[in-house]
């Protein structure tokens, strides 16, 4: 029987020809696995066709927006995921998606291989092949660009010398990964890192720097889950949406940053993410008013790490799922509303309110109604720095 | 002999009230100790005077602003020192400032206890206690406002009665704490979380919402420590100073929260730190650019307990100390030029060099020029992902 | 009505004495409860009957020795949990049981005071007074040793002015807390840690320098639970009895260190847990062998920190439940056995196996049979140090 | 000019053969260069004349015992370093400073390859390469066994056929490793996990379980290094040799465990390292009497990041001098003498006395002489378990 490898398909030049040319190098049937994300852009079945046109003997596209709004951002969202303290996770987050979705495509059309358009050097090749290990350890991978040092130039001479039905348009200067989450941009220019990045290369976000007017929202969350935007309930998807259209608005999410690759080099990267900013500094907000000192200290160190692991590729880890089984627990009354005011490129905080709030006011006023008994705090502060008196005495007796 | 208390005095109505008052409480006779850590407002001679007028028989003054930024704020930036991911510790650096000029002041004067202006719900006394303890651990601490329940009311009133030379004005309705690393506000209407901060309450920065034009500034940075602006050689004190002014004018540094407190209670938070928001966000970049990634990742774990320890007043600690060891190893090599856009309440970097860049065009491009060996990559994503695939074939296999 | 206080009673001398002083001291009734925590001793009616003589109201005894094996000890040995690398917690691990069940008498007698025989300078008022506070937070709290500072002389001449039916005993020269996971022993010789122990403090252990056969036994864990030893299905009591005398007997489980307290001071303490050592020895080499490598190397942390937050008298706290969360989800694999020898003072395990094992002999062996792919380990090892390799690099660049 | 390779030469069969094969294979000369890091067994001028004999260019042998004892044995005790809690790093610490000797021959002689023995599936090509390559990053590497699939049937059907200088013994069935620090043992029937160790693999340590009359030792520490034994003087060459000795006559240090390898698998591993064990457990002791609880705490997370980066290659890296700069700030007080029993297969602490202590008797006393104010006490348990108390509250509140 002929081999069969899936392949994930994006639609534009390089995926559409390396289905003739996987088809070519290795004597397989391919089929093309599309899978929606929230990255707009072209008609899904539009995707669809073109990649039968190219040769595809079998092809899917898949809306998986709410399933990854729910399965990917959410948790990524309970773990304040911030990878480096910048990076909410864009690509990091969907890459185990469309792993998902080829696994099923491969066992559905029987496939032994999965390909995909990862270069060599950079994060991609590792969240599809490690996922691809832990869900389907039999499928072999094949990635075209490092595998076989396939590039654009040659992908472009090849679709001539076949004539395939594909648009050759001028290169952008733009390498570009986007979702729902966010939008990442690589650029010539920006490799060098003293320079700026300019507005062109934006898309997700209006300048922040042009006035206008303040948009003040209301987030309301259910144990760490944004339900309500402004008192309308929406679903996790619609949540990001909004919020992506509203905070993307008044500027809000660009980030500018040198960032460490799994692979072991220091890479520049742009990246656009109005919605998630947005939702993490509110859900943040909300952690600090309702999750307990200790837990919330703790906390940073797993969300750290929940950040990293999912950056190195390792979704699909048993530490993941530890790792959620702590933030989960913390999240259960991660409930209450946050007012933010989404202005010239920051998302600010300005109320608070929740149910489940460890915030109490009689403990913390000043004015009268206090209820704090302050002739506790002698004897805590004598013991709490009690191990520090005593280590200072011998350092001092020591000399 | 007469026993002698000496207090931490500010000029302001509650410490100056003190000064009689401690007296007749216990007998001793007062030494007031005020210290400038770029707290700005009134001329500190006029400070030294008023003690005395108050009935102290020693008043000191003393300027430790370069001290404060050199030996406190300077080590804060370089554990880029953010409780709570946002607060950077502003009274909690001048807290053991303070206590070292007080126990100074106690060794030359011959006293035998230190006085105080703190609560007993605040973290303030924590400060001051522990790290009285730690320097000087024979000195007895009295903390009128806590130990003997005095109160603004009470200190009017005796004010009054001893026909003290004060001054009694309306009282603000803020309470203010201030220094060089930023500005603390309390108020009675911010005790309720649901309200947003108001204008009137900054004094910093100005509104991060008026049009204005951008300021763009060069930091040069030598291990760690900012030494340039725009290529003029600054000391530290002079960086901050320029920030706060600069930063400041943009509304850069506003910072709204609710934070743990270590007396075990939440409270609600309004803080201004251009000049420490700037130069964070400058030395977190510089970082990225010139600290290698395992370096980087562990790195955060001990920024944060950095600023957990500051906050709950172990400054004095011998975990700080060694803390501080593995930070400066670390920052050997943070040196190069950070350039930051400040404008409409942003600090945005948007361009670095360093001559100790980690950062390799080479490896990183994706132009002609790369050297990165792509072949050695998938050998790596196999082993990387080896741990996950077991475990997952494991899990499947058990069902 | 008669306020009514519940006293945690032991039996013994000091809290005999206590219900007619704290009625005395108090006018109200007293309930007298004591909970059976595998201490052995006394018959639980003859210490419920001594505390109706001397003058208790009520007087109740509660069988919590398999709750505490199963709610309190499991999740310990789940947690690999030994304080500063050496001690299971014993007493750390009972306190919080104690407390549910004078809670639990509260509610049932009207009591609106609870009363525990801890000093001030102990970790045990901290867990009374914690989980008091967190269970029942009206209750209010009396501790005589501390808050009357009663002593045992005291206690004798008040026993005999009230000629109160207890027999007053030499005063043994070893203050014992003990139950089913172990026995903690202080006295006065002790406190010297020049000395060392003598063979005389000890009850759970036999001396290990006593020349005897070895004891060879296999416990089956499921999920990390002990649920077989030698093939016979065990209860966790069981299991922990078992192991206690077994192990016990060949002297295995011996403790003796200086350890941090919580209120800041350096204890020096002897312990004896022969089965929690056997237990724990065990189910870690069960966890090497099941437990995937980030798992396992993200969980010690887990694991300290849970030992730290129960010594330190937290286990009513939301950051417990999260980590155990946390460590629950990683013990879904913790299953199979493990065979220890158990002779003169060790527990030394000489196999495991396990149907969900991670060991994989056909990547392991160096025998025929070898499936690992040595081709793949170059580019691995090339990408592992490239970080390390720039850093070099540079720092020789620069000198 | 001929290229010239430098080889990591042991003596043995597989090296022997390799010079020969080496220079065959890639028509380069052959340097090569033994190590004396305390292995014992053939002397090192015999050594060095058999390479010569097998057609070496060059043959040095380096005595490097004192060197590994300070700089690499010494900061492993300083961090306690046990990976997994176990291991001692026996090979980890050697590799590193192999190379180091390596890379000084090859600047020596003009050669521009290393070549390792060691295979494509274990830890020590990782300690080789990364270490390499930090060192002299224009090296190039060669490890026969994993490169050219080089195997010890093929060494002696290579020794054969060009008949060289070299006995071929019967085939030892123990794969070894051994120095100063310790020896590890791999063998055919340890690859089933649940057989247990034979007592013909040992050679450190004799039969725990023969009777013999225990043997106690005192160790004084000078800043986390020991000093002394018995009062002798001691250099930390001689401390580890002489506790090699007499721990090991008692059987102290075997271990048997299932690690985690760096390359992604388990293996199961014996070792014996009696003078590091018994090290480790007078220097964790002495620390748990010299330092304060916070540093301690926190080290101990330290010290397992020391161990696995140690474990996993990266002694030359950035983080370890991090990480080492902390430790040795926390090691300037750990001062003081340690009386260990060895006996029986322990090495149990009975006494400890030092200079530094922060065990303060006056404070930890039960008798007269008591000078804990337990006054202090009440407030500190309110405001420690404050926190929980209202999460507590807010839980029950919410139901």
């Amino acid at each position: 029987m002929t081999e069969r490898v899936v392949l994930a398909f994006s639609g534009g030049l390089d995926t559409s020809v390396a289905i003739p040319y996987l088809a070519d190098k290795t004597g397989a049937e391919v089929i093309a696995v599309a899978v929606d994300v929230g990255q707009g852009g072209e008609n899904m079945d539009a995707i669809r066709q073109r990649a039968l046109d190219c040769g595809a003997v079998e092809s899917e596209v898949v809306d998986a927006r709410e399933e990854f709004a729910t399965d990917f951002c959410l948790p990524a969202l309970r773990a304040n995921a911030l990878y480096m303290d910048r990076y909410p996770l864009v690509s990091a987050l969907s890459r185990p998606l469309i792993v998902k979705h080829l696994v099923a495509a491969a066992k559905k059309y029987g496939g032994t291989i999965v390909s995909h358009g990862c270069t060599g050097k950079g994060n991609d090749q590792v969240r599809f092949e490690v996922g691809i290990g832990a869900l389907a350890p039999d499928l072999k991978v094949i990635a075209p660009a490092r595998d076989y040092a396939w590039t654009r130039d040659k992908a472009i001479a090849f679709a001539e010398e076949k004539r395939l039905p594909i648009e050759v348009s001028s290169k952008s200067p733009y390498s570009i990964d986007q979702n729902l989450w966010g939008r990442a941009v690589e650029t010539g220019f920006l490799e060098d890192i003293w320079n700026g990045p300019i507005e062109d290369i934006y898309d997700y976000t209006s300048d922040p720097a042009v006035a206008r007017e303040p948009d003040e929202v209301v987030i309301t969350f259910e144990a760490g889950v944004p339900v309500a935007i402004d008192g309308r309930a929406v679903s996790p998807y619609e949540a990001i949406i909004e919020l992506n259209k509203r905070a993307g608005a008044q500027g809000v999410g660009r980030l500018d940053m040198v960032e460490d690759r799994l692979v072991g080099i220091k890479s520049r990267e742009v990246y656009e993410a109005p919605g998630a900013i947005a939702l993490i500094t509110a859900h943040q907000e909300l952690e600090n008013v309702t999750v307990e000192r200790d837990v919330a200290r703790f906390k940073k160190g797993v969300d750290q790490r929940w950040g990293e692991l999912v950056y190195d590729g390792l979704w699909f880890s048993p530490l993941r799922n530890a790792l959620d089984a702590f933030i989960d627990d913390t999240q259960k009354h991660v409930s209450g509303e946050i007012r933010l005011t989404l202005h010239g490129g920051r998302a600010v905080v300005t109320g608070r309110r929740s149910a489940a709030s460890l915030y109490d006011f009689s403990l913390a006023t000043y004015d009268s109604g206090d209820m704090f008994d302050q002739s506790l705090a002698k004897g805590f502060v004598q013991l709490w720095g009690l191990p520090s008196r005593l280590a200072s005495a011998r350092d001092a007796r020591l000399g």
